[in-house]
């Protein structure tokens, strides 16, 4: 993986419906609640219940919507919301979909 | 187009993930954004550049994941967004997005 040149959109490149359908999936609202909770996480350490390559997808329909960022660190990428890109681009749109995926997975 | 049957999730079926896939995409973000303006708009008179029957299919989509509500009169059907259903399920949600939704269009 560490060879692939990892793309992320600047901020003033975010679109409203990329970035909608990047959070219109259980497991990718699962990731983005994730990072929300713990700032930086590996690929690979997030228990997602998906194979290796379907988690491989996902994490990419977020980085390319701009939802999350991704840096190669070794074999892996560590990775992180983009919270004040979001906050700038759609205010308060993340932290209602956060609070939404919230309530939704406590019920 | 009034003899079938407009089916509507109930207020305790909505989910996230659908409900943020309806709203992913320019045209119905620009329904959604009308219906909040408006009210009540009858299908046939949005102008919104597409063919009919893709007009029809986004109005269904909007329709069968809970956004708006259709309801036949005569040959055509009047659409009204779910304001209140979808405040009760996703407090603050629809605002942030029709507000991101708006600045995008005015920039």
């Amino acid at each position: 993986m560490g060879a692939s040149v990892l793309t992320h959109p600047a901020v003033e490149e975010l679109q409203l419906a990329k970035v909608m359908d990047a959070l219109a999936d259980p497991v990718r609202l699962a990731i983005a609640r994730a990072l929300a909770a713990e700032g930086e996480i590996a690929c690979g350490t997030l228990d997602l219940g998906v194979a290796a390559a379907t988690r491989s997808h996902h994490f990419r329909v977020l980085r390319e919507a701009g939802v999350i960022c991704q840096r190669p660190e070794g074999t892996t990428r560590i990775n992180s919301l983009r919270r004040d890109d979001l906050e700038a681009r759609f205010p308060g749109l993340l932290d209602k979909v956060l609070e939404a995926a919230a309530a939704r997975a406590a019920a």
